[in-house]
């Protein structure tokens, strides 16, 4: 029977997520997947690190995670770490970062190339090296899953890939950013959005530096992961039209909802003619759309497809646990197949 | 490289649907997945049948249908059909009998037995024998796939199965019944029951004689599979709780809006310390609710889970090539695993 050696690459909110899963779920993923495994190494950048060839326990990490315990000094970088002959599986969850992708970059190319699986939910990658490293990996026979990237939790690359197999997308719709979300829906309740920013960063949604969110970047990022798994076609960011929801004012929103439709930023992609046409932008949705009910901090989208003409899921779009979830999809759907 | 030999067992709306998709479809399904395919028969009831070995031509099929024409003399039965030794995968698209559960019943035992795997979108022999039916396939190496029992076209088995592999589903709650749902919408847009009921029938959506679609038997039946799905829990028709909308009047459907809520058919499976409690009934949900503005024959249904709290999908809810879909994304999942 396959143990699959895991290694955490970063070990933040996400990593921990993932870890308490898999320490509640460990005799129902072996029951129900066959899956069995154990933890080879977790590397942080500020926690220090642990390797043990013969497992480590995930309980006892996250006890002294928790107790801001220092796991060991750094004796091996993570590019060593994740060349291990018993490691299978990395999960990055290094921090994003649109510019360089490092260091999640450098450490999955260098994985992938050594026939390691990668689970990520870090974007900066995969923004920008996706087609790079789907060609690494096929090369080696890996695989690279991001499933985690795009609406957090809630499935929609795999209910894309899975579930709906067969299928041609022709467009997507979609609510792919919470905080933005989570203020216009304020906003609705009656804030002017600077208060609806403040409150939301106050609950950790937004960041000091709230442009990524605001401004519409994490949803081009998105957009862009979505058009290449999607519709195989990789577009950068600078070619996605791209206006946020920071020139917005609360008489806007209510003018929208005295004409019974709701303002939401909406990330959408059209392919005609093997053209793709890319935005980011408020839009006015009729409150019959399926988007305009979606409220708060939840993500949702709609796949246009052939055979099936309107899908929507909608579900939690942000959260320690949901995406440690959406990683764990990602390693069972390597597990068994 | 394999290529997967198929049997159709039945050949109406669904069939037909699946068979246009495979078609349109066979170079794509083979560059995407791997998957090649040969038609080895199709047996039907009223049009006869057509045997080779070798592989039929679905598009000469499809065409010989819509001409009316017979396929030949059935010289074979279906249990034979599906032990010929080139066919791996049985599509069983007879109509759905929920008495007996025949023919699809005894034509899915006798191929399980075989090691051929079954997809199917016949409610029948899920509804009376899945427990059954799943240990003989367990037993034979065998798979029973019915995705398209529940939402049609729409994913939600192989959602909860593949896509939120890992969570536990404690609730789930669903407008399963595109029929019904047709129905109170009209009503919403002014028609009593009787007229809404009569127009749902002129357009196919109705059968004559209605009760299995407004008495919420086919909601019930659904509902028996996905308790036995998603939570393990095999119960009987008799177990649910059913009130269906046939005694609704236009003034509920009013009042319920006067205080911004919609009348739905919901059914409703909620699991406690280990019991079932299953229902299927008219509820009025706020507009608030993800339920509530899901119109006309579409199908949705919300997953209440440990790891992920709700998550909501919405779809369509009925119609021959979305059936037929599902089938495929079936076909897929066992040709790729």
């Amino acid at each position: 029977m396959k143990v699959w050696g895991l290694c955490f690459i970063g070990f933040g909110n996400v990593g921990q997520g993932l870890a308490r899963i898999l320490v509640r779920e460990e005799e129902n993923l072996f029951s129900h997947f066959g899956f069995r495994f154990k933890t080879i190494a977790v590397v942080t950048k500020s926690k220090g690190s642990r390797v043990d060839p013969n497992g480590l326990s995930l309980s006892k990490l996250l006890d002294e995670i928790n107790h801001d315990q220092i796991l060991g000094p750094c004796t091996i970088t993570p590019e060593e770490t994740v060349c291990l002959p018993e490691v299978d599986i990395v999960i990055d969850v290094t921090p994003t970062n649109l510019k360089s992708g490092e260091p999640g970059l450098s450490v999955t190319k260098k994985a992938l190339q050594r026939g390691r699986h990668v689970v990520t939910s870090n974007k900066g990658p995969a923004s920008l090296a996706l087609k790079d490293l789907l060609k690494i990996a096929s090369e080696h026979k890996s695989k690279y899953r991001f499933e985690g990237t795009v609406l957090s939790g809630t499935p929609a690359i795999n209910l894309a890939r899975e579930s709906m197999a067969g299928c041609h997308i022709t467009e997507v719709q979609g609510i792919v950013n919470g905080t933005t979300n989570y203020i216009l829906t304020r906003m609705e309740e009656g804030l002017e959005y600077d208060d609806a920013l403040k409150e939301a960063q106050a609950l950790g949604y937004a960041e000091a530096n709230p442009e990524g969110d605001v401004d519409g970047w994490d949803a081009a990022v998105k957009v862009q992961i979505i058009a290449s798994v999607f519709m195989g076609k990789y577009i950068s960011l600078k070619d996605i039209s791209r206006v946020g929801i920071s020139g917005l004012k609360r008489k806007d929103i209510e003018k929208a909802l005295s004409q019974n439709e709701r303002i939401k930023l909406v990330a959408k992609i059209v392919q005609n003619s093997g053209q793709i046409f890319a935005s980011v932008a408020p839009v006015s949705l009729p409150f019959s759309h399926p988007l305009s009910g979606v409220n708060g901090a939840t993500n949702a989208i709609t796949l246009t497809t052939d055979n099936l003409k309107d899908v929507t899921i909608i579900g939690p779009g942000a959260g320690r646990e949901e995406t440690g979830q959406a990683l764990l999809s990602d390693i069972i759907s390597i597990v068994t197949h």
